[in-house]
């Protein structure tokens, strides 16, 4: 049999992957699942695809506001976006989370959510990552691909739950991870359903509707999925409360989460600024979370590696 | 072969699904849509089950109610719960939505996820109606259980995008649909996600977040799902956008109203007061959605009849 996670090195996390697949899907194993309630989540940045030295998003944030300028002659002076405009992306993000928030709003609203999938498809496929130099799309880690489809092939619907703007996401998530768009759960705008030149269309409006992170992302997966997953994969302290509630249910579970320790191959920013990994580092021990060191447990970090 | 749809009599309506079934799934036609993107959604009430003489989930409260009073003695003069522990229905109604909405976050809220579903799943396998005299998981319609059986079987996910409480309709959902939780979209309490006896727990707040109706319903599947369905089934004007949505996109598609015009066998309410039927009645012939007449294209009802 070919090995289904042939990118993963012999080691704690592969075998864990295996022995928790086998335990839930062998029939007369009293850990034993029913096919249909086999439900994986998966957070998105840092545990599918690079979030350095920014979150994807973020870059398209800043494409967005450079494309728009023409439009808004005030944001040569006024922040975030005169920084922006500069370049000066540490200056920008100065403001912090109602900075960011601002100049999400003022660059994913006023479209239609069909406009919106157009625009978000051709940035993602024509963006380049500052450093690596290559389209956002192919930056994925092809362990977690292999992961993906090594679950499906189970019969496990995997779900993305991701702080992430949801039609962001979903702009690409079918094409990279083979995760349909209503098995996206991320954060949104609110929407306006309402007519234009004969036609319905949903319009976005400027205001945030959810934010899918840390206590928010158990409380979603209950709203959007409606039962309690049997693994979660994440790789900060935004993902502690997924993880919790993913491995408090009564039967098998498993938790998992991704250290980025590579500087070679990817960026090592263990326990870093990006997206902080504390709490959920102290607490994998006592209950029980698995650790994928990204230079010790993955062969291969990049599909386009040779 | 077996008639899949043998409980609706010939007719147009029937011929419609099986013309809108083949155009979609049959390769090579320009109408060709791939399995993975065959999406069809159902309202519930009065589409799926009965809504006569009120909404399954309005027993529900009211039986709530009750068994909640002891608990509340001010509620022997407080309306709406002083005409709800009369058994006055009318009066406790007299309020309209607002007494209703504090009914529901009255009976709905103050409790886990968990223990909410097993106090509906309780209600929901012992409650009855009060004239057909049968558990409400058994008063569905034949003839929807044959459509979402046969529209399963051609590759579509079926959705539930109703108004009635996402936690309540997943109670009974996948056990009389076949539809699993992550695809019943409807109206939902805020909820919050803490720490009981050393266990996290979602927790019911006495607050609306979310509310499934007419314009909400579109908003809710781009949402949810994230992409346009192909086929939409309702009763009301409170699904006339989702109608509309659905109708709008530029493939095959089918828009279908169910109209209860059935005394004998069902309730005959058609365009009544319980859901307002008009709007949708007139738009239906300019925009291709097809009638069902419950009189006239349902051999069979329920699936009790002989």
């Amino acid at each position: 049999m070919t090995d289904p996670l042939v990118s993963w090195n012999d080691g704690v996390a592969k075998q864990a992957i295996l022995d928790f697949v086998a335990n839930v899907t062998t029939p007369n194993r009293p850990s034993f699942v029913p096919p249909g309630d086999r439900i994986a989540v998966f957070d998105n940045d840092g545990t599918l695809w690079v979030e350095q030295p920014l979150y994807v998003q973020a870059f398209f944030v800043f494409d967005r506001v450079q494309q728009l300028a023409p439009q808004y002659p005030e944001w040569q002076t006024q922040e975030p976006f005169a920084s922006v405009l500069k370049g000066d992306l540490k200056s920008a993000m100065a403001g912090g989370e109602s900075a960011l928030l601002e100049l999400v709003m003022a660059t994913h609203a006023g479209m239609t959510t069909d406009e919106f999938a157009a625009i978000a498809k051709d940035w993602l496929s024509t963006a380049k990552h500052p450093t690596l130099r290559r389209p956002y799309p192919e930056l994925v880690y092809q362990p977690m691909l292999e992961l993906l489809a090594y679950l499906q092939a189970h019969d496990f619907k995997n779900f993305i739950v991701s702080g992430g703007g949801v039609e962001f996401m979903r702009a690409c998530t079918e094409q990279i991870y083979g995760v349909p768009p209503e098995q996206v759960i991320g954060s949104s705008n609110k929407t306006q359903y309402e007519w234009r030149d004969g036609k319905p269309v949903i319009l976005r409006l400027p205001e945030l509707y959810f934010f899918n992170d840390k206590a928010g992302k158990p409380a979603a997966i209950q709203h959007y999925i409606g039962r309690r997953p049997l693994a979660a994969f994440g790789n900060s302290d935004g993902d502690l409360q997924m993880l919790q509630w993913t491995t408090a249910g009564s039967g098998a579970s498993l938790g998992m989460i991704v250290r980025h320790t590579d500087g070679d191959r990817e960026f090592a920013y263990d326990q870093g600024s990006m997206s902080s990994l504390k709490q959920a580092l102290v607490d994998a021990e006592k209950e029980g979370w698995v650790i994928v060191d990204m230079k010790r447990d993955w062969k291969q970090v990049f599909p386009f590696e040779q």
